[in-house]
């Protein structure tokens, strides 16, 4: 049997991969929002990003507590400060999530996607969501060998964004400032939210293994490089 | 005499203020760089970021060093922590200079802020200056009240942005896409550096006193919001 201080620690965990499951919902329900000029989807993923608040929150609380009260060293400490680090990444992503559903919400009821950007924004969506789903299963399975492949595999987002811009700078680009302005944020938002699962398996190879994978150029990148 | 302990404590505050002073180098020469098209000024705000990303290596090392070896309960615990905090902000900080650079090294020899907004941008990057001095400041005199002010300093910045918003959205709006992307991305930037100057401050108040600020609605609000 597992002791509190064992349970408690493993609860981190769990935790993460309960936001990991949250903040593919917000990007998935926010990409709906986004083409669809759906409103209600728009509304969900604003108000559900409270909950991801509350968890990033918990996860702090009980790091602290654990610190405190059981003074972990090593591997145990690195756990929880990893744990820490990522909670902030999944709830920065939510953030985007909210930042894509509010693009939404102020073009609503026309879509803030030019039609023949829809299955650019729609493969970005998907991306999104494959890069949630891999940070989870790589916490939840503490996976240090997967998480190394989220790196390329948010390369793919890098793509799909570099597309979006390629054709807004094409001289055939007919569409007007505000459209402009919400596909050029909206394809950032979801650059950024990859950046973050990307740092998530980051850290879990670092709670794993005792060493980063050297991400400083990945982080310095900008937006269009 | 201090012993090595608190020496080590305190040298979390001592880097992080040289961390303000670097991010506010960086978010000046990147103002510099965008208004003057000025290449070598990018290049520096790009190379030099780096040593942002060292201090914030720095801070999390020797803050993994003192819980592991000192295994530090209440306040002191809440001052690595917190620390680590800031440090990713302030790194973030540093990074959105260097995406501002990029966009005037993209742009390089043309500036990417057309004339009628030059002044608009300036006032931004010594918005962005003031609230980075006035973090430094903060965390330096560990000043609780004068940190909570910070919120309502960035309130200009987002005003700042609007305008500029307001001002891409003018039906006698000229300027074509790629400047169009150009200042809703560097408006972004200004506005995220802002942010995390918050962010910095609200650590700071509960480094001090062990509450929060709410800043979850702060947290959740858009880009145009």
């Amino acid at each position: 049997m597992r002791d509190t201080y064992h349970e408690e620690l493993d609860s981190l965990s769990e935790r993460l991969v309960e936001m990991t499951r949250l903040a593919r919902h917000a990007v998935a329900r926010a990409t709906t929002a986004l083409l669809d000029a759906d409103l209600n989807a728009a509304q969900e993923v604003i108000s559900g990003d409270e909950e991801l608040n509350r968890l990033d929150e918990e996860i702090e609380a009980t790091a602290f507590d654990l610190m405190a009260r059981q003074q972990p060293v090593a591997r145990d400490l690195r756990i929880i400060i990893t744990s820490l680090h990522m909670a902030g990444d999944l709830e920065r992503m939510g953030d985007h999530a909210v930042h894509i559903a509010k693009i939404a919400r102020r073009r609503h009821p026309d879509s803030a996607i030019p039609k023949e950007l829809r299955s650019t924004v729609l493969e970005m969506g998907h991306q999104a969501e494959l890069l949630v789903i891999k940070a989870g299963e790589v916490v939840s399975e503490r996976d240090a060998e997967k998480a190394l492949e989220l790196d390329s595999d948010d390369d793919r987002m890098d793509r799909l964004r570099r597309r979006l811009l390629t054709r807004i700078l094409d001289p055939n680009w007919q569409h007007g400032v505000e459209a402009t302005m919400d596909v050029t944020l909206a394809g950032r938002f979801y650059e950024r939210f990859g950046d973050h699962a990307v740092h998530v398996a980051d850290n879990l190879v670092y709670m794993v293994t005792g060493e980063r994978p050297n991400d400083q150029e990945r982080e310095t990148e900008g937006p269009r490089a």
